[in-house]
């Protein structure tokens, strides 16, 4: 008998969130926490924390596995944490220690990659065999299918988008390489360009928003604006955009997909980002890719913990040898 | 039982080489012809020809099929041209006029996905499941397998490695759009370099290669002068190399393979760059990927034929449901 549930735990730098979805992609219950800052040990048990309080009162047999969602480059197939820029997970062996706790299947898998799991069971992308996500957040994600299943590269590394090359005009990307997409496309560079932004244009609400102090502007203060009328965010979006398009160029150039979607925490930014980002790619992709669809993702706030929930779902289905 | 060969057309802009070639990547016999100007027909007719002179005196059925190498875009799916840029080929149904011709299965596919499933199946690409292959030649192509598998994206325009932009600084790329890999590494490329290099390098032997004309020199006589020792030839292709480097890093960070394979008809031209691009993209790329290798193709002049050759006998062990 097919589990009814998955468990889906979205681990975020400041808040881990766990649910209990169902195969329509509903969440049932779900569970939040704070992210400890006091060591890996203490992510790992809010983690079961939120995991137990998701599926308190549910028969274990009914739950396929949990799938946890993490802002870190997993080896997918020997589920390692390898590098994790905001918490200090790298080496930790995270499966294990929940598999040991939960009594039950875990897998692993990188934030981006779980956001095109979720799009492509419950989003934007169902049904779709060949797309590419792209998650713009605190960094810039993503992920693939290929003939209808993910796409992850060799070890598990894949689906970086936000680290390749798209200017060479230098700006600092948070790797440390120069002209990173993420560098112009990622919340911190939107927040340094609002900072300037709200010391030169008086009109802007940015400063205000920021409590009358332009250093304390962020990148989500940009999309906020932005959602309310102001023109500089809105501009400063529309550059956003603009350097995304060039980058959907060589995406669609090099993998001509049938569908790029464009979601990830700074979810209302994409509303902006995308319509831009597609003209641009329209105007200068190789003929015969331009007519590339590029939406905006589904799944909204929801979007972590339902791509956690369509990982444990995916790989419950492939242990069973079921299909869709 | 196996059909023993395979039969592999490389159709390029100035010369269509075919070969009977078999299952150890060995060339039987080959046969070539100059591309005709004539319009399609033509070389359609040129094609079936070189198949023709190529397989003689060998029974249909020792041969698995014909493939055919183009440098064009191939909707893989439906075997159509889409788009080829130095021949007038695009719309025209090549596979049923040369199918009507030879009686015999014939699979056609650009030509930088030919290079890949040649290095996979008798070259550099040996038994590796996830790699990308780039060809420098004219253009800039390239290839990519995926977990064993040829990979072409939804439509079979995938692979378009040299369309994806590198710099902003706006180098014009024959496709009409500025600051793509091909407008710094393509022989266009090149040979622009070199002559500028002629004009200003007195003592760089490309002027002289060139019958003293600093305007007729090509991006071959830079490739010539650099394995002869020209140290302006080399710096040329150490641009190039860094060119090349850069936009590695971005691969590398998306797609995580295994191996990157640098060949093409500027072969001579890989040894000179693909070191210098290793270490670009060893100093930028993130963690976890700067230790793929990077290696020149294997299969040398014959490449073009061994690819059209490897697709043919992929094509015809996927129908008769034979493993390797």
């Amino acid at each position: 008998m097919r589990a009814s549930y998955a468990l889906g735990v979205d681990v975020g730098g400041t808040r881990i969130a766990s649910g209990l979805v169902d195969r329509k992609g509903r969440v049932v219950r779900e569970a939040k926490r704070p992210t400890p800052s006091a060591g890996p040990f203490a992510v790992v048990d809010a983690v079961i924390e939120a995991v137990q309080e998701a599926w308190s009162g549910t028969h274990p047999s009914e739950v396929c596995g949990v799938g946890v969602g993490l802002p870190a480059q997993i080896d997918f197939i020997r589920q390692s944490v390898e590098y994790c820029t905001n918490l200090p997970l790298a080496g930790v062996d995270m499966r294990s220690l929940i598999l040991s706790r939960v009594k039950h299947e875990v897998t692993l898998d990188n934030d981006g990659h779980c956001a095109a799991l979720g799009e492509h069971r419950f989003g934007a992308a169902k049904g779709v065999r060949d797309f590419l996500m792209i998650t713009l957040g605190t960094g810039v994600g993503g992920g693939m299918f290929v003939g209808g299943q993910p796409f992850r590269g060799a070890r598990g590394l894949g689906g970086e988008v936000g680290h390749m090359p798209v200017r060479s005009d230098g700006a600092i990307c948070p790797c440390g390489a120069a002209g990173h997409l993420e560098a112009y496309v990622g919340r911190i560079a939107l927040g340094r360009r609002g900072q300037e932004a709200a010391r030169t244009f008086a009109g802007s609400m940015l400063r205000d928003l920021a409590g009358g102090d332009p250093d304390a502007v962020t990148g989500i203060h940009v999309v906020e604006a932005a959602v309310a009328g102001d023109e500089v965010a809105r501009g400063i979006l529309a550059d956003a955009g603009d350097v995304l398009g060039e980058a959907l160029v060589g995406l669609v150039n090099l993998l001509n997909p049938q569908l790029v979607v464009v979601g990830g925490g700074t979810g209302e930014a994409a509303g902006f980002v995308v319509e831009r980002a597609a003209q641009v790619m329209r105007g200068s992709a190789l003929a015969g890719r331009r007519d590339v669809r590029v939406v905006q993702a589904e799944l909204g706030n929801d979007a972590g913990v339902l791509g956690a929930a369509a990982l444990a779902l995916d790989e419950y289905d492939a242990r069973e040898g079921l299909h869709r």
